[in-house]
């Protein structure tokens, strides 16, 4: 078992029920005895879902599934599984997804096409649902508004420790809250860095105008992360809305643009970014927290090409690691990056003590200086590329050996 | 000091005087005393040269005095030195790359234009020219045909061994000889991965046509391999062609599609691959020479990026180090890739085994095979991504902990 995170919150956060959801999370033994590796989550029938989904060429047998239901954008239960990803397991995995989708679909007295389904863990190994569907009845009648520690828990793999947040809004004056736990990109034991993040509400809102809320929040929040430039099969974002503020007076909203969002909007990002930021913290091995920021580059996507490749070098990431204040591999990332970038202009910032500008050292840098900035364990490294307005900002944490321990040594 | 690579050759390559190339070196003390770090070499005034350098866009001094000279296409010297390279230090490194030439031109006997110039080592710190230039015309003094072995040596950084091969061809029935010395990925102590090749042939090659016969090599050549993906501010690569074969009765050729240069062509590409794969093999910390190939994409591009993905995904290096058939990483890295694979006809093979197939683990695949195979110190892998005939071959090495001692723990 890996040491907790150092970045670890000292207390979890505590998170409120939210009408109409219910949980229950039990230990099926699906890979490893006595570990919660089961999640079932149940909505009123009046709740909407929203999601984003893995771009990976090789996604999962569970992605599939919740890609084609998201369309119709209604969910009565969500499914989750820890120890095996069902990913890379053909016609067997698909199969198995809609097995469990039909027996989950029973106990929730719903459509299967209302249940949506997420695994990780290992890869290519068939799900057999055998080993767990029997549990869901069980689960269900169980579930109760206040278990998102436990289910946040139960989603976990390497993760050191479980992702929870909790923010408030108000939809035209009506008080909402909106709930998250997420599961890291500490790799999921032994196999992969998957990352799963649900989120509820009892806000009440069209699917239609739920995914045109989400959907762009995911660029600055859970893609504007990197622990090692992996990406899953089984990436899995679901945000559902289950409209019981309605009863409280709250309007049901239509449209994205809705401005009676604005709140729900900024309450949402804020969520979003706090769960990304804990999956980076409990990233594999880390020991530190780092925060890119590319300015003057010709627009946010190149500034994000940048800063991804400052955040994604094995030089840059090691030499944080070692707290070595070494700018001359933030250089050389710059400019592999491949997007414009004037050297001669170049200015890098370790926090507020500038290291270069005008394409060399500062005159005032003093190595010691940035030396002892390195020492903290947040580190934030600011990079102007001197072309143009475009400006981004990710999030990532160092490369060290233990990273390596846990990643080729498991099964020794 | 490093302990040196496990691929070092048992003996070094012997190599051949080439008539019209000297060369000498000395330890100028430029970073540490004791340590050779300058190399000049001289040419005959027949001598043609061609180049292809780092696409870095914060690219080193001496890149750009190269890239601007290349034009012409003629050749007198060659000065290399390692412990600085001159990178990131705006105007005064521009300064004393022209210093630098100016002072060899002098002893050369020819235009400033006429002399090239690498740098390797730490960044950000200018070059002093005043540490080396003194010792210049000793060096041309000394130069000697048969230095090649003291040449590779100086160019040395964090190198474990010296990177030298021979090829010999005809042109025309006429016996050419063709050198080369490199230095590697192994990274620049302290601060990158800098990749230098100088290459000498006696062939009489115009400028035009020697470019057109050698940048297309460097694709799968130096381009096909990979460490830990960062790219340098000064990776360079010189082919120096004196011309001094037509003594003998060799034909000046001065297009690059002459068929008389198609044995060339082989022998060049030949050796430019041999210095590739000793530069892989003197990756930091390697334990493992790995060949990866992709079959079945779209385009030859197309496999390239699905190659390399597969290649500097940190969860594949780490699985390889820890001598585990972890098929599941590389079913993740195709997919992460973003070029088309169909999940459903994925084949992988570990050398002659088939691990999956058609989207999941082959029938016959038995993890011990998997296992045994991976502890061998050479590693094939190879993909089937079953969308069309484009395919396409990287060399890498693994990620041990080893790599992260070296390069976050070097100040220490």
């Amino acid at each position: 078992m890996a040491k907790i995170s150092p970045f670890a919150p000292e207390r979890l956060a505590e998170l409120p029920p939210i009408d109409g959801v219910r949980m229950a999370s039990c230990a099926a033994g699906i890979r490893y005895a006595g570990r919660t590796d089961l999640l079932l989550a149940l909505f009123e029938p009046t709740t909407t879902v929203a999601g984003v989904l893995t771009t990976s060429k090789t996604a999962a047998a569970a992605v599939e599934w919740c890609g084609e239901h998201l369309r119709h954008g209604m969910a009565r239960a969500l499914v989750v599984n820890s120890g095996n990803a069902n990913a890379f397991t053909g016609m067997r995995g698909a199969a198995a997804v809609k097995e469990t989708a039909h027996a989950a679909a029973n106990v929730a007295g719903c459509l299967d096409a209302d249940v949506y389904i997420a695994s990780t863990g290992v890869i290519g190994e068939p799900l057999e649902p055998v080993k767990f569907v029997g549990r869901l009845a069980e689960l269900a009648e169980t579930a109760t508004p206040d278990a998102y520690e436990a289910a946040a828990r139960a989603i976990m793999t390497t993760d050191t420790f479980p992702k929870l947040a909790t923010r408030t809004c108000k939809i035209d004056g009506v008080e909402i809250t909106l709930n998250g736990i997420a599961k890291g990109a500490g790799m999921i034991a032994p196999d992969m860095a998957t990352m799963l993040a649900f989120l509820f509400t009892d806000a009440a809102i069209e699917p239609g105008a739920l995914h045109a809320v989400m959907a762009p929040l995911v660029e600055d929040s859970f893609n504007a992360i990197t622990v090692d430039s992996d990406t899953s099969t089984s990436d899995t974002v679901l945000l559902f809305a289950t409209g019981t503020a309605t009863k409280r007076g709250c309007p049901r909203i239509a449209t994205g643009d809705d401005a009676r969002l604005d709140d729900f909007r900024a309450a949402l990002a804020d969520l979003m970014r706090d769960l990304a930021h804990q999956i980076v913290k409990d990233g594999e091995g880390l020991t530190k927290f780092v925060k890119i920021t590319v300015t003057g580059a010709e627009s946010k996507s190149a500034a994000r090409v940048i800063a991804k490749s400052i955040a994604n070098s094995p030089l840059v990431k090691t030499a944080i690691a070692g707290e070595d204040p070494n700018w001359g591999r933030i250089v050389m990332a710059v400019g592999k990056a491949g997007e414009r970038a004037d050297r001669d202009k170049l200015v890098i910032r370790f926090g507020d003590i500038e290291v270069a500008k005008n394409g060399e050292v500062s005159p005032d840098y003093k190595e010691a200086d940035g030396a002892a900035y390195m020492r903290r364990p947040d580190i934030e490294i600011t990079v102007d590329v001197g072309v143009g307005g475009g400006r981004d900002t990710i999030w990532t944490c160092d490369l060290t050996k233990e990273y390596i321990a846990i990643n080729a040594d498991y099964r020794s």
